[in-house]
């Protein structure tokens, strides 16, 4: 817990469980053969395999604004297209047939303004799927914010815990979509096993807590999480095996633009 | 609506609605040829079809306590075992290998002993299958018993609300079944598009509403619908497009037990 590092063999146990969304996700997906896709946030490619997987090479283009990101989905996949791009303001150069944000756009503010934005950028018949966590009244981040309020703490942290947008309710997304698409709609809580409280900390330390614990200076890191991991000890109690579970609720959803008449 | 058994053509109406989370269920089974599978509470067939065009027609058995509802499988899968059982008391005469149950359970008591006992069917390495709804704090019945507890209702009705079980928190099944299983629980809110009103008190009649509706004389029932169906209108306003979205929360596990050493 005592330094930024990546923990490989933790990190490649977290993705089956990071990647199973992006998979229920694109199974939901009605296209047979895409012709232009974009796996917006793409990450280290992991949603990106699965796109490949499904749809064949031709077509495919990632898009993070993470170098480092971009440099390991290039190297997991070499053979396909990766660009740095920032979402909000992404254009594609030509209509897509399927716009893929998995686990992308609760980064990016202002949905309102957004999902009509994504939609536009369809091709008739085209498909937006997105999926967000929806976690921000889980204890998990309850909890950040509280340890992040500590006068410890507050003075360096500041605002960074309000980098990622507050996602709308399924209701207002179906609204803003549902005008110009034919809308599919789920949330889905996933309970994933947990060795420990530090497991906890160490997935969430890769995405959520990481504006926080970016923020603080490094002398200060380690009490910041060890006052977190402690109470992520109390709010998530060892269940009958010893194990812990860590309910993580993420939004989905899956927009199809009208086909041309 | 007046007769006690089930409505086989009611419940099919949103067949695809109802088929999805059974489907889901079934996608994560980690089995590629079981010798025997157990539909419990099958209904209709629906579910047993998934069975079917997965692992073929050896080995399955729909176990249904609606004779209605099983001469509808019947109909629907004429070459499949399916038999008239109480699943409360239900005892295979070997060991499974995929006790299956979709939107079953809800309906049968005591889940503290329930679990133990279906996971003590299956034979080394099989797995126990579970999804059930989990949408008794949702508006949709939170109204049902706000207007059976009406005087003009509630003598007749009596405890007839009580008749499924409330079902326990993702945290207790994994207690249950941690122990002896290798467990993965999830839970899913799909937010079902509805036309009306209507349409909504139409798909919880054949399901939830049966036997608040059952228990009363039939010149009460217009009334009792026509209150629910009012009280349903302003919880579920229209959205954009003037559709209703019924949330709908239902619970899985898909629980393996150990392979014999």
């Amino acid at each position: 817990m005592s330094t930024q590092d990546w923990n490989p063999a933790l990190y490649a146990r977290f993705e089956d469980e990071r990647t199973r969304p992006a998979a229920e996700l694109l199974a939901r997906v009605p296209l047979t053969a895409p012709g232009r896709v974009v796996d917006l946030g793409c990450g280290p490619g992991n949603s990106t395999e699965l796109l490949l997987a499904r749809y064949g090479q031709t077509g495919i283009t990632g898009l993070d604004s993470s170098p480092a990101m971009l440099a390991s989905a290039r190297q997991r996949l070499p053979g396909l297209a990766f660009e740095l791009g920032d979402i909000t303001t992404w254009q594609p150069a030509a209509p897509v047939d399927l716009v893929y944000a998995n686990a992308a756009l609760q980064w990016v503010p202002d949905h309102e303004q957004l999902m009509p934005r994504l939609l536009a950028a369809l091709a008739p018949g085209g498909v937006l799927a997105v999926q967000m966590p929806d976690n921000l009244d889980q204890p998990s981040h309850q909890l950040m914010r509280e340890v992040a309020a500590d006068p410890r703490f507050a003075p360096a942290i500041g605002d960074a815990g309000q980098l990622r947008a507050r996602i709308l309710s399924a209701d207002h997304y179906y609204d803003l979509l549902a005008p110009t698409a034919k809308v599919d709609v789920w949330r889905t809580t996933y309970y994933h096993l947990m060795d420990d409280a530090a497991a906890i900390v160490q997935w969430l330390r890769a995405t959520g807590l990481k504006p926080f614990v970016e923020a603080l200076p490094t002398a200060l890191q380690p009490l910041f999480l060890a006052e977190y991991e402690q109470r992520i000890d109390a709010a998530y109690p060892p269940r009958a095996d010893g194990k812990r579970l860590l309910a993580f609720p993420r939004l989905f959803f899956v927009a199809r633009s009208p086909v041309a008449a």
